[in-house]
């Protein structure tokens, strides 16, 4: 067995030094450190990796570190909720402002700001954005919706990209690279509210979520090997384990969550409970990482760009 | 100001009278009994009650909780992820079964037993859900998606509901007291693959999601107040303070929850943080219980049935 | 296997009746039950019981419950830090108040209030232990101090329990009933600044902790079994599961904690892993009900009253 | 108010450039970053900086880490539990094993490995302790006890200290530099209970806590500014913040930690709680960092070696 031991630092260390020190730190360093051999294996092993993840990500900055890793199609597949969606076109215009954990809410409702834990985002933001997904609507029912009248929430996301000029977008990325955006639950946020809004004009006009099973099955069938990046819970992770039942569960799987088992939550689940739902491959590799993606995923992603 | 002090307790005494005397114990218990307190409110003001909940609480013995409530028309929407449907009609046919939380998981794996948490699911609870679906899908094809293709995620339900005779069953309840049960998700988990396995057949079927934003805004617009009593986080939790958005937020608010703050994370986000999205009307009446809602949740029912 | 299965509810169930359900519902509704047939198994096998508390619980109503359970002679031991003797001694005279999580800290600062949680503790609190604990300090200098210089921590309580009438205090009922009281870290809080005061005048006084080894050592060795109930971490669980060691660890425990495994931490350590440090006897019978012990206890301990 | 952005990862990156850009990713990533700035004004305005730690992180590699600090006078104070004093004597025998923490409790115990998340440490690792201590006891007997009779736990570990040899102790670089090692609950673990053993011969020989106190406060009170770097909670938090209700509180405090605020607990409690008990100073500069010492406190404390 290896021996518990600590590093040298010293403040000119690179990242992948420290993170291949913090393996023999214990508990969540440990972890950590395991999370990016996991990695390596699912690159090396030319696994196609999904990378699922929750709004908050997105909210936070490790948007632009999740746009990059589009960029350099290092991931071949997201799943994410549509708050993603919503506020990676929001920062193509406006960016999201440091704020506080401990503001007055009330306050800030009475000066248009909304809170996400300690990111402040002004309600003109949401302005913003349904000034781009009106006349985005309007395109699209022109362009096909008007004939086909269905779209998947995947092709929706698709032609979403195809307007963003931001390079720090992930929808720029994605749409660029062909890398496909699936969001289960396309209407629960803005966009609900607004497509809820455009059907009152164009009733006949519909997301249809069923349509997104074959694409991602297909994926996850024509696929060698599979293996996920998973940051929070939600939707997005259980979509992103359960459809790989299909084949014999995932290869490799890391996942970054603040959750707790004791509830039997989804979102708190281990890796080593989705084995007895062969969700994850038994001869699998994977690893949990307990607490939060914005310092945990910029360590480990760090190591390989 | 109130006084902190202990209450007499006796095993004879009843949940109401444990609950009351909560208020004055501090830290989750007042938490919890204030809960008791907001619900009363929200009762005696006639407001519209959605009850939100994670699919693990189907999972759980509050599957006959939340039946019961429905039963009572005690609450007036649902909104839910799919796993609660998918359990719901499992259970109508097998239970689950009490497990482990320290079980071994390769083990269970090769047994052919899924585990969550310490609640074990064997997999011929899956097959018998697959021999439901496929009938159904068919049924309801011959008898309506003939023609008109689509179908709501809520309409689904309902028809589903139908089927239904056991009377701890959710969907039971729902269907016969036509309270609408929302799936913003419904094609995340096993339904959605038992679809994209149907819509191999029948190409040209689909569930439309943005169909249900319509009813579901009418509820939310014409009540003249509303509240909502959320377990657990996820799209349901979003969902739920999301669409009351449109009027100004929710009237009343009891947020059950084990998630946490300080990662930004929608699961874990308090009351007051929706205060400052206006999801919760300022004025409004709210209260965070930290804890497992299979505790917490019978304490502060039981104080109404 | 049992099945998991919800309880019929209604408002004039009793604690004991709706806590035997519980065991059917999964999560830590079934973990409150388990505790509950563990605590009996304790008291049947005549166990010498000891209970560990942090002193947030002593904030809370819980002080009255622990009364209650000293007055009953429920308990043979109590391990505690030292603010528990405090705040159980400063509410013999004021009781603490009901406040808010979310109140603004630097206004209560201003106000003279000091913020544990939810609960409310006037300045005016902490100096009337002030004047209680100097004359005390007098008194048992003249009696024994004096010619002795040095006291344990557990005759230092004892003494401390002869002064008090409040027939709601640990205290009181732990020195007429001669259950000791004991506190490894009995300098860390207001009597050992008071100490520190006092041994300005009187030098030559002191506390000796390694006298309390013995006593202790004594009780755990002599006992032909022995049970815990752990509410919270810290030192009062560590103590209590360590010196257990030199039997051949606890037969019964029951541990109540909000801790998490993932760090490490004594305070979320699971019982199972003591089992591998042989501080619960392997054969022993344990549970661990995660959540907070102001709603866990009174269910749990109101099954017996 | 500054903009929410991700920095551009490259493997190559610095330490303290990554901390530096962590900044503007929200959540806590931003508290991390900020933590490195409080530090900073700490050392900048020459405060006599408190550290303060849990036994968890000397079983890790933290120990390393921290004697580092102390070989820099990097801080002036230490205040911990008494495991962390017997886990650095181990170590400079033999290392702590790298484990997991899904291993077989029972397994384990048949092995004699005792497991502390995931980290294993085999049995002999405590007799080494074992026959460490006793010929101390002794010794330290001989020289001083046999007639002064009381030791402080502070004195007793400068002693311990002086027997150490290896340079990556916590002990050995303490006593090389007179840096005080304050342990409130000096019996509290095997230690506890090998003074036990001894004082079975020497009956009279004993450690008097009330005697640090002094010493402390001495410490506290000349000094013209306070800061503390918590890493964990329990009695060593306490202690730390505690004692520096004497001055005006804490100038400066770092609190590392994966406690929760809902249950009242120490362990849980914010900064922000601290400054209604005058125990941070009001103007003082604090900050909370949610997560796992073991990343968190290399990445902060990088910055600075």
């Amino acid at each position: 067995m290896e021996e518990i031991k600590g590093m040298k630092l010293n403040k000119n260390m690179k990242i992948r030094e420290l993170v291949k020190d913090m393996n023999n730190i214990g508990f969540q360093a440990t972890q950590l450190s395991r999370a990016v051999k996991v990695i390596e294996k699912m690159k090396k092993d030319k696994a196609v990796v999904f990378l699922s993840f929750t709004s908050n990500m997105v909210s936070s900055g490790l948007r632009e570190v999740i746009a990059q890793l589009v960029k350099d199609k290092f991931v071949d597949v997201l799943i994410t909720s549509v708050g993603s969606i919503e506020e990676d076109l929001i920062k193509t215009e406006k960016p999201f402002l440091m704020g506080s954990f401990d503001a007055d809410d009330k306050e800030l409702d009475r000066k248009g700001i909304n809170r996400i834990g300690n990111i402040f985002v002004p309600d003109d933001r949401y302005e913003l954005l349904e000034d781009k997904l009106m006349p985005f609507f309007k395109k699209i029912y022109d362009r096909q919706l008007k004939n086909k009248k269905l779209i998947s929430p995947q092709e929706l996301i698709f032609e979403l990209g195809k307007g963003v000029k931001d390079k720090n977008s992930i929808l720029y990325w994605a749409t660029k690279n062909k890398i496909p955006v699936f969001c289960p639950g396309i209407t629960d946020g803005a966009l609900g509210l607004q497509i809820y809004f455009f059907k009152q004009k164009f009733k006949e006009v519909g997301i249809d979520v069923t349509a997104d099973m074959e694409k991602l099955s297909k994926i996850v069938l024509e696929a060698e090997k599979t293996g996920a990046i998973i940051l929070g819970g939600g939707i997005a992770k259980h979509h992103t384990i359960g459809v790989n039942i299909i084949r014999d569960g995932l290869n490799y799987a890391v996942y970054v969550s603040t959750g707790t088992e004791y509830d039997g939550s989804l979102s708190g689940a281990r890796p080593k409970e989705a084995v007895s739902w062969s969700k994850i491959n038994e001869e699998g590799n994977y690893v949990f990482v307990n607490g939060d993606a914005t310092i945990i995923f910029p360590l480990v992603i760090g190591c390989f760009l």
